[in-house]
């Protein structure tokens, strides 16, 4: 961290009082600090109302030469149980409503202070942005069948898939089996309508990314190496062992976690960047 | 492949007709070929009644100046939705069943021909291996909480375990946080007695490997890089940020394919194997 801080306008991120006074004493170079606020999703953070915590915070860093108070963060994850705009709405406002009434209570004694949120679905969809300083959506960069669902993106948005070759064919239950497993897919799943697992959607690659044979073919169960594909009729007829056929993912995110690069639709490899490697 | 087969004695395996076909154009080595065999998982594999592929398979390999027919190979993996010992013993007669029947069907026409099995439930706790000629297990290197679970093997048998920092601590909602998520555990769950999603249980980490504080606290969610922690009173009373525990994971191949080492428990690494490197 301190050869990144000598680099960069390094931010850090802080939940607890204590860590303030371990940057205190291990950095050297100077670092902003970011102090995260839990709007509703329960993970980390300090509780909004905290004022008590978030003092102790300021007083922490105001003793702290090389750190600077940079203001309130967030991370709305709770909108990723949203199922409508209108719920992703409602979230978006409570989590802005909050970070800007921070703003306005310590705005007298830090200028400067921005307010940063920015979970993909709310950066989809939601409206009212003014006063937010920083977006930080994650997601958005391929999309996938979640932010589908949660009604963050359409299908068609989808920019990143699995490329799967077809194992096996099984006419009586029709059914194929890809090598595509849990190892590069992720666990990650749906509940569809129906109330079935759905671990991703076959699609046909083309030279322009891919096309989906029908709204009926899915990936009903993942084990490591290999993934079953409940077929459409059509879809199943026309699919052969040896295809190469896309899956698209649950949650690219965990997805692209698992692979050293892409490869574009023109053949081109994309390296994934690693700092410092 | 060629290369491989060149140099060692490989076994294929082959669950439809038409890859016999692909090998005989292909290969430029001899192979062995396991006929793979659907003994009940309807994943892959021939159904053991299905005579008339079976004979296809068989004209094809004995067209095939390379290809040598070596036997029939199966994975049981239905062993894995079994809940006791009894359950796995029937899924393995089953099994077993249907492989020697196999062996005593085709024996006299091939002489050498064995039989494959060995998904880790059975490989742990079934009885009755006579005639199988080769045992599979993987899971069982490292067992994990879904072979507790399943009744394969006790607690004190899963030998690895996720180092994770804590990096907050929840009083209100006696929750841990800690630095490691389905990025790092994947994101395999159990479903706890309570109807409540386990995605691990936290240890605590001591020279001899790891001792559970309880058997009480789990996580009981993961985000993409952070796992949240339900704690017990003293477990939580005693667990600081900072610390880093262990998490013991639910399945333990999925966990360690997301890591280039393993650091043993006197700190030594241990480089994972990886082919052609």
């Amino acid at each position: 961290i301190n050869r990144l801080a000598s680099q960069i306008r390094l931010g850090l991120l802080v939940v607890q009082p204590d860590t303030i006074d371990f940057f205190d004493r291990q950095l050297a170079a100077p670092a902003n600090i970011w102090v995260k606020i839990d709007v509703g999703t329960r993970r980390t953070g300090i509780l909004p109302t905290d004022e008590a915590t978030l003092e102790t915070v300021f007083a922490k860093i105001e003793r702290a030469p090389r750190l600077r108070f940079r203001g309130f963060l967030a991370h709305a994850g709770h909108t990723y149980a949203a199922r409508s705009k209108a719920e992703i709405q409602k979230i978006h406002e409570e989590t802005t409503t909050i970070l800007k009434d921070l703003k306005a209570r310590y705005r007298a004694r830090f200028p400067d202070l921005e307010i940063s949120t920015g979970d993909t679905p709310s950066c989809s969809v939601a409206e009212g942005w003014e006063d937010v300083d920083e977006m930080r959506p994650g997601n958005f960069v391929f999309y996938d069948l979640m932010q589908v669902q949660i009604g963050a993106c359409r299908p068609e948005d989808i920019a990143v898939a699995l490329a799967a070759p077809v194992v096996a064919k099984h006419a009586d239950r029709q059914e194929i089996v890809v090598y595509g497993g849990g190892i590069h897919l992720s666990k990650d799943r749906l509940t569809t309508a129906g109330g079935q697992a759905c671990f991703g959607w076959p699609v046909r690659l083309n030279a322009n990314g891919w096309e989906r044979p029908d709204g009926e073919s899915f990936v009903k169960s993942l084990s490591q190496e290999h993934g079953v594909v409940k077929c459409a009729p059509a879809f199943f007829e026309r699919v052969r062992v040896g295809d190469v056929i896309g899956i698209l993912p649950v949650h690219s995110c965990m997805m692209v976690d698992l692979f050293a690069r892409y490869v574009d639709v023109h053949g081109g490899r994309i390296e994934k960047f690693v700092f410092g490697k």
